[in-house]
């Protein structure tokens, strides 16, 4: 039996945005590896066997995934979301390269998923829906002054930004710094979305223009989008609609 | 009958690739509309009408589906890949807003996709594996400058960049000028991937270093992928593995 690794996204949440073709890799599979709420997301079936680790744990879960497919398991490895955006993705290839060399030619795949992002957007609007670009507000990986850096060109590029996860319990000063920074960039009435859970039975959307923005409005279930200066608001009965337009006039 | 619009995303071309919520929708419309090749991509069915129209009809076919949907039609403006990014979804909320203050208050609703920039990285490994950005090269809604300067700050700020509708008969110039733009801004050895017409019977990927990039490299069924200055190839027989460490040391 040959292994293989599919590194597949389940999408934000709700069932029906997962692709067809993540479905059949599941189904298909001997072993399921990923952070836990990811993996319970999995109905347990026999013949399958469950592996839940915790955060932080991506490189290891990456070499047993490996280690597995070369003992010919039917691996799939779970992101919430689409597994090149901030998740497992990236893990498995830094293993593949640090690893044994048979790894490289191994059966390994990526099958994509609707990104937190996206879904967000698309569920108040289109505030993507002209250039745009993504930072993982996180630094555990990676240096502060780098995330802040990203954030002051991106503003300056007039991007539509969406920030992955913008605050946790361990990291509560992050965010706050960055509402600093857009506040000395950014005109008071520039649009902040606050989508949590998106697509969930706890799905909460919150806008406000940036001077109403506090840092409690995100937590580690948030994707924060902050619009251009051209993102527009359509008031309406219930959530507004927020978009921006495709055209920069000259 | 109370009419809608969905705006849904059919995905970069593989059917195991639309979701079950686009399926869905496209089961219940009355009316699907969208650009030719997309609403080609839907078979026929008593019940359903199918309006094909041509590229940059976008404010045009946005407002028929709205008024199809005052009518009480159940209207699927269809996109290819993600509605949200590059496509539809902006055009009809244009077309909202200007329009008269009862389409404000109609069902519209956002059904999102895989998107090719996330369906091409995932193809070839995971090059948008760190922060990103996503820039339409097209100049017919935007001025030039602005797209240059969008990409030298993208490149300064050291985003993997995806470069949507980089080149068409009727814009010859602007790829050829992005490239030099980066060969000003970046190391030769700066990987650059040519994703052509993903997912589909179609597909072809190109990884070069950007020494060896040619305009003629990319056509408009292209997505051209520009790794950070931290994107890493893993060689295998075959296609390779490409993707952006999640990692930057301090």
């Amino acid at each position: 039996m040959t292994g293989s690794v599919v590194i597949a996204g389940l999408g934000p949440g709700d069932p029906s945005l997962v692709t067809p073709e993540v479905t059949e890799a599941l189904d298909q599979a001997t072993d399921i590896l990923g952070y836990i709420p990811y993996v319970r997301r999995i109905a347990p079936r026999a013949g399958l066997t469950l592996h839940e680790t915790d955060n932080r744990q991506e490189l290891d879960r990456a070499r047993h995934a490996l280690e597995l497919a070369t003992a010919g398991h039917r691996v799939v490895v779970v992101s919430s979301g689409d597994p090149g955006v901030f998740a497992m993705a990236s893990a498995v290839f830094e293993a593949v390269e640090a690893g044994p060399t048979p790894w490289r030619d191994l059966d390994i795949r990526v099958l994509p998923g609707i990104t937190a992002m996206l879904a967000a957007s698309a569920r108040i609007g289109a505030p993507m829906g002209h250039d745009f670009c993504a930072i993982n507000l996180s630094d555990n990986l990676k240096p502060w002054a780098l995330i802040e850096k990203r954030l002051r060109l991106a503003v300056e590029a007039d991007f539509a930004i969406a920030l992955y996860n913008p605050r946790s319990k361990s990291r509560p000063e992050g965010f706050v710094r960055a509402l600093d920074l857009l506040r000395q960039c950014c005109e008071p009435e520039r649009l902040i979305i606050f989508a949590r859970a998106v697509t969930t039975p706890d799905e909460a959307f919150r806008v406000v223009p940036l001077a109403d923005a506090t840092p409690d409005m995100a937590d580690m279930q948030t994707v924060v989008l902050i619009g251009s200066s051209a993102t527009r608001l359509i008031a309406r009965p219930g959530r507004p609609f927020v978009y921006t337009p495709r055209s920069v006039p000259e």
